[in-house]
């Protein structure tokens, strides 16, 4: 990951000065750097030993392409907060994070040029693509109580995680790994996905700003309907109608209001009742890699998957 | 073209209703499609007879690539008006703009992978962050007098002509031309679009909103300084320092300023001394295409070169 990490620095790197300094903000930052760690260990758990070069500037591409996407909905979102530090667009404007995201993405591309490898371009492509579908699917969907559960997890498929799928399996096919393996670790990675953005629904009703990088809260505020605010509006209906038809349909929300309905989810069960879904998806993505040998790296993806859940419960 | 045409209306679709109703939005509102055609109009002059569905592919993604820098700009800029019509932000509003805009530059690899042409899928890759650095470049830069020719060269030079010279090295990388054959194109376009850049600064200052597309007096009413501009000031110090001064750098702009401004564009002759430069481009452009077969396809690009500056006399 090391070599990952000097890969990033350095393919962020413009004679345009604000793009670095925008860039090295969000990546300096930190962040789990979970799915280029996706990409070198699907590569490496399905049998990669020499020459990862390949799957190493896939998992950098892996990495712009997130932190495009960070950039692009911080500014979407309004959001005041991104990995423990002011979001870029508070900084630098909302035009100089849609510019450079978009200088992040292109740079993606570059670097999956250079691999020569065609079929792992094609699936980050697609993911790109779905990637951006779900984020406006989510802004015009995901204001309302209305939503069902099949359009949030669509969402969260799409948003999420299609990337953490295409991360794992562009690892896989750029060291060759056999058609089994591919599918496999794609699979996981799309299980795992899920499970990591249902705990990161639930943290944002029950966690830490530190946990969470970001304000706890901001999915309220910002209306965004997730499954613990669904399970919770169910859970109290015929009690509670007025208070989320005023703060979610209507959009009518004071500070106050999110105590109350940080209250009224983790009281209904709503957390717990997310968490349990997120380990379903997190068990699916275990079992997904039975195919492949045992191995560090084998070991190392099964305790990705507890750790999805467990830094929410 | 009705091909290319077909392609570009065929892969902007997506489940998410609003994807292609605000991409149809501005692919619908015409705009000169100059850019694609460059793609396939290259293939033709540098022989391609038969097998063009790889540059059309190209071509298509292209204009993707041209349609989502459009929606960014106009976010960027909080321009009013595009191809004739309300800007699409004003309509879905700058996230659904930003996120249509990220769909379809993923769309545009997604095209680029089928082709299997990894050489031209490098070079659009390339132009798409150089493409990014121009328009932040631009937006830090490009408000004060103080900015240089040299500069502003550089910034129509990427965040313009790059495409362009793209969008013709690769439909003739496409069609698997030789080596001096790209190579002309690629410079017949890179000077092409330098033509066009500046032909379009000078309409800014002369033109009427229908041969824009767009509101005459943007790049003023945004304090971007262009080439006219430079001229201008440079032509009126010691009598209207005090006027540039506060429109541009102090950035304190009225409506009436800009027939002022206009007046003192015209008046100093800065208008005709930039399409002059234009006019130099475009004989540039031109003479690259001599390596190329004499065609009705060669003509039609020398054609192209005299309407990029002739439109705007």
């Amino acid at each position: 990951m090391a070599a990952v990490d000097a890969l990033i620095i350095e393919r962020m790197q413009s004679q345009v000065p604000v793009i670095p300094l925008l860039a090295d903000h969000l990546v300096a930052a930190g962040g789990k750097r979970l799915r280029p760690m996706l990409t070198v260990a699907a590569a490496r758990a399905a049998g990669a030993v020499d020459d990862i070069a390949a799957p190493r500037k896939l998992a950098a591409a892996v990495e712009f392409i997130h932190t495009a996407t960070l950039l692009h909905d911080d500014v979407v979102d309004a959001s005041d907060m991104r990995r423990g530090k002011v979001a870029a667009h508070l900084i630098w404007g909302a035009p100089s994070s849609v510019l450079v995201g978009d200088f992040l993405f292109a740079r993606a591309f570059e670097l999956m040029v250079e691999t020569g490898q065609m079929r792992a371009l094609g699936i980050l492509a697609k993911a790109s693509s779905v990637i951006s579908e779900g984020e406006v699917l989510q802004l015009t969907r995901a204001h309302d109580l209305n939503l069902d559960h099949d359009t949030y997890l669509q969402i969260i498929s799409a948003k999420t995680a299609e990337l953490f799928a295409a991360a794992a399996e562009a690892g896989a096919v750029g060291c060759g790994a056999g058609e089994a393996e591919i599918a496999a670790l794609r699979a996981y990675g799309l299980n795992l996905g899920l499970a990591f953005q249902l705990a990161d629904d639930a943290l944002d009703y029950g966690g830490t700003s530190e946990a969470l990088g970001k304000n706890a809260g901001d999915d309220f505020r910002e209306g965004k309907v997730t499954l613990p605010l669904l399970l919770a509006a169910a859970r109290t209906k015929g009690t509670e109608d007025a208070f989320w038809d005023r703060t979610i349909n209507k959009g009518e929300r004071t500070e106050a209001d999110f105590a109350r309905a940080q209250a009224l989810v983790v009281g209904s069960g709503a957390i717990g009742a997310t968490l349990d879904l997120a380990g379903d998806y997190a068990d699916l993505a275990r079992s997904a890699l039975d195919v492949l040998p045992a191995s560090d790296w084998r070991e190392a993806l099964e305790q990705l998957a507890d750790f999805a859940v467990s830094r929410a419960a």
